[in-house]
């Protein structure tokens, strides 16, 4: 299964940024080099201060990695505990770090800073597609994610038990009202896009039951039902699968707009494929994550 | 005052990664460029859902020009009601964009992904400086900021009312207790730095009274102390205050450790000068704007 | 106005690599290192030494900053007593630099080789503006600009009263005597730039009267009119706008080819659009400014 | 001889940059493309408008190259007819290109940019060399160079027969008087420098002879001798041979402030051993060169 | 253990410069796009064509993951089926990549020039380890690496079961002839280097048996036996080993200069610690790999 | 000719990143820095250790300077004594370098992992050249080439006498079995690339004479004849002639597979053009060079 792939790529690039930021030009850190000789070594473990599910730790090795770089020291061992998509409990062990005490202590707040943060957005993931067990609808994410962070957080909500929506403006076209109204028309906007980019999916946003049909009619196989209520998304969904039946081809129905845990299940009900929340990577609180050295 | 700079060189760099992220490799927005004719025009205004402070909007030109010049567009003018760290209510009007649709809709996404964030940064730090109004207390950042986005995020606390501590580990030293117990004692550790590196500011961690008082005759100015009851933390203001008369020098204290906005008055009214919130950028949430287009 | 928005994107590139040349890999100022004292302050003016128009301010506070950062001190304060575009006399303060005095030194140059230059742009282009005042013409850049500055010269060309002709290659087409040779014709050519980029500005270099019409009832609506005599050029205005009157359609017209702020007014009075001047950014003496420190 | 190396890796950095700007993104020349076929193949001559001396002409092949591969044609090759620091006359060919018509036409603004700029060095220097011929003095450029061409400039000087001072703060001291005032005179300073920075040359500016011969008795064997008339420039220089010969040892003397070619000689004429010209880098005028295509 | 880290920090980089130069700025593979659909589908297999031992097998994703997102393509995905390390035969399948054929074969080259290359390291490297089973000797490998590669050739020589040396000049001080000669002797030397950065290791490279014990009583803890006849190294190992016995502290030996396999056996029985091979990283053999793609 | 045009871009890159890995993030040789005066210079001589053909010699020059750029030294200069694509013998003197110590020191491995692997690949491709010599076939390359080093590897085949192919996907189009199968047919194929790319080059693999004949007549003038036995190709090359003869039009044909120098006379008997040869890039030995410096 290829979801949990990590996406080394951008995390090294996310690793190198926040490393400049924490270290500076010069790679220092002034409390650490003036009072620890670089010969010391340390066993730290990074441990879980909270329930949740774990996402991002092979990021732990890249920073560990960096770090030692830049500062001239031998890069410690990491040996982990937990794999990302784990669900992990308050005071268990997800990784343990051993060697270069100077490398560990520079390390630990850039680890923290990377980790806490998918997994949050892991921890946030699962709480909906656990929610949704057992109903045909799965979570999605959007666009809504942090400037940089992108494929990392993308990764955290599969981590999660959630489903990737398009990457960017560039891979799936979504027609909007803009789009309709400046192509003279929901058909006209689907053609013109089907013409000029073939191979891509067309998703097709709509508010009511009519436009969902009008949609499918035009060719469009994937809808994004935007802030219906639970009955009329019920409806649309209904008319939309007796059109399916009707033309012999499969359509996808996305649920979006303000959806929350609590009214999850019954927008579920409706027989959704899709619901995608914008709040799993701009809203999740952080997965309390910390370093606890061994004392001696 | 210089603390309301917007930090230019950071946001160029996230404005280029998140659009290297959103438009990938080709500059494409398949939808956009599919249905409407590059010599559209539009005007659209970046509008508050919620009531917050702002913070970031400098960014929306920079988002504005480099979609421009990405997709070979003339640039739209952006006209500005608003000025970061201002308060702003729900449907106020924060800037106007007018001139080529295809860029106005190719920069929405990120415009808003960046200034949200920040806007969301700068409306909570706005609740804590409101909370410790008319006392001697301000309110403080961490490190525990999202990779990438730390001089942005940190403007935007400043935009919020807040006060900057240190940028990473290479400009203040913070001696805790494993630099004290490598050291041998938090003397030789604070004459350990002192000595390696005399320009820095240097500020002890203490979690006890004797100890902060200890750190004071070592020669340290800055205190941190962590994790203290109001009753612990009033007892050694109170002591370290008594001492900076008798040495006839100025000590500054911060709080920190799980500090809530229904505590803050309480602990500010021990005395102290910083309260330090990692929450303030780990887990704001957003600020909620958009951006509304004229029809015609 | 949107003419006067400074590119920050492109500063913050220039001032990177100009602090690469100026300090080296290891960011060093050896005299001033060795010499004054890291926490010493210091306030410094940014005076002009000769009367012109001032571009390029906003890289005061960019230098200032990344400086800071490089060298670890804290970047000082800077205050602005004038603004781009404003025309200053000598003595006039431009800026005050309060800080350290570190970062005040180091940058220095780098401030001055930037803002020397595209002053001396905007006072150059200035004195075209001004003698061309009354008149309809308005005076253009062109590509002549010195490699890696393109940016801030064309600002500073806007500062100084001038209009930006294109950017580059890519986004307006010019059409000149090889592409009409390869293109079997002038109509010819200007209809296959039509077709292959409907959306780009054309532009046709004209030598003769005959060829302007020729021009215009092809479809171009922008002219450059090369190396004529202010009676040819005379000539061709009062042609194509008695074409213009039949085409009911307006027209635009450029001159160039060696002008001269001598022969500026001449030109004009034929009732050009536009006269374009490679020397503004190719050839402009810089404005003279220098740092002065207060003493004690 | 080393003095005549061109500096390939920063013009390469040049290069890229300046076609960044002329072909955009998307590495379009629009006009070009559309007009002509990628198969017509050209010969062009770069050719001198004006009598000079070249500098910089390594940067054609660089420009072709680039373009080539950028635009995905076959790279047109360059044949030289002179090379760096030869006089031209006026009619002159320089080198010729053969090859990609598409390759050369969008080469030919970005090859023009980096050689008009860097000849017009080469001869502005030349001048002041020329001048200089039979005294003892050498001319000299500063740290005033255009942001981003500071390697390509000092070049262009050599080539011009100039000889380069430092390359910038890391390289080589020089005492003013802020730092002579922060050490604590001017013998501390020059012993705060030699101390820690033990390899580097230090030079020591000067207004006096008193201050000149202070100078050499605290160790320094390099004078800038900052805005003396003639007169009290030769009084300085006879003074300090005097003392030279006392102690056995060469002390080198640098001329500086509102050097003009009027007065060249008569300063030179003092026995000084450089003469520094600020004007080399920051105002030549470009040395006029085009590119003439071979007609069929 | 840590040995097997794959750096991919590193091969993040050297992934993006092989497409750059394989794709070209527009990401094209004009055989491919022109000829196969979008959307065909296909699955392929690395199989090895020779016998030998696998390095580098994460590049696959890494290439393929890349090059989706350069085309455009959903990714592939890959399943392993062997373990860097591992010993393959010839006919063995390493990976199975299934999806989008466009990525599949833009990819191919890209992958098989990477992981040929550290395969064959890994199987040269094997051959040493396996000869030198069951002595003292590990063998290791130098500086003597490909320019850019060095941290993957370095891995694989992990991989092949030897040691790595030092990275570079910054992490391991190596005194030969010209350090001796200029710091005034061996002693002279060891001890410049031990004062200048006391924690280094330092390696002394010796000729002689007299200058081994030397290096030794200076304080050297490890030795390079330069280019010695079997019978001179068993000779220095047997006195080293003496003397380490009075001192009571450990002494590594590695023996270099012209090691082959036929002559490994016969080093590694005088005792010495390791033998270094610059062949392993300068001039492997690459293993046979290639791309098998399933029929229909 | 311009054939032996040295890569200086793509070599400036290698040189850095080669610096990268040797260097650190510091620019430390702690040897070097540790034991000799930075003041100290030297006189080295790069030497052949072997016979062959030297490459890439001018990389020599840019290691030099950038070290000395890192390092903060006056750059030593550099004389050659052979230029790429000659001849050398064991014992020749190449190049002299003259100047800082640290600066040559520290170069000299980055210089020879250069040197010795370019001027392999010439002295490789120089044994096929001279089988070859006075038949009709040309030595060419492919794109077995190492990562990052294609450009510098295809110029090293140049000077070794041999022809590069194609430098990447993106510049010719090679027609193989999957594209034929895909597009229905060879013919097909053909005509596929044929529209879409209009100006490339297509080459045709082909394994039978039937099919040889069939990509002439579709149109191709350049084929591939992959793994043949001579009979086999023999006969294909006569039939393509006849065909050539018939048609009026020149075709080129390359053998390739399994080609060594053994059998390379055979081969090229058959009057094929072209014979591909995959080891000259992934599989030269490396010509033994090396840095003697000077005795006093």
């Amino acid at each position: 299964m290829s979801d949990h792939r990590f996406p080394y790529t951008d995390a090294v690039r996310v690793v190198a940024t926040a490393l400049d930021e924490d270290l500076g030009r010069r790679s220092l850190d002034v409390t650490t080099f003036a009072t620890i000789p670089a010969s010391q070594e340390c066993i730290g473990h990074i441990v879980a201060r909270a329930d949740g599910v774990v996402a991002g730790i092979p990021a732990i090795t890249l920073v560990i990695e960096a770090v030692a770089e830049r500062i001239g020291a031998v890069s410690p061992t990491v040996e982990f505990h937990a794999t990302d998509g784990m669900r992990v409990r308050r005071g268990d062990r997800i990784a343990t770090i051993e060697g270069s005490t100077h490398a560990t202590l520079v390390a630990e707040r850039t680890i923290l800073n990377i980790i806490c943060r998918t997994s949050g957005i892991a921890t946030h993931t699962r709480r909906w597609a656990d929610e949704l067990e057992g109903t045909k609808a799965l979570v999605l994410d959007t666009r809504k994610t942090t400037p940089g962070l992108r494929a990392l957080e993308k990764y955290a909500v599969r981590c999660g038990g959630g489903t990737n929506k398009r990457m960017g403006l560039y891979d799936v076209a979504m027609i909007k009202d803009n789009h309709k109204l400046a192509a003279g028309g929901l058909t006209a906007a689907y053609e013109a896009v089907r013409t000029a980019y073939p191979e891509v999916t067309i998703q097709v946003e709509v508010t009511t039951t009519a436009e969902a049909l009008e949609s499918v009619r035009a060719g469009a196989r994937f809808l994004l039902c935007d802030n219906m209520s639970v009955e009329l998304l019920g409806e649309t969904v209904a008319a939309v699968r007796a059109l399916e039946e009707e033309l012999g081809e499969a359509v996808e129905l996305e649920a979006t707009g303000g959806l929350t845990l609590e009214v999850a299940a019954a927008y579920a009900a409706t027989g959704v494929d899709f619901m995608s929340v914008g709040g799993l990577t701009h809203s999740s609180p952080i997965l309390d994550l910390a370093l606890d050295l061994d004392s001696d």
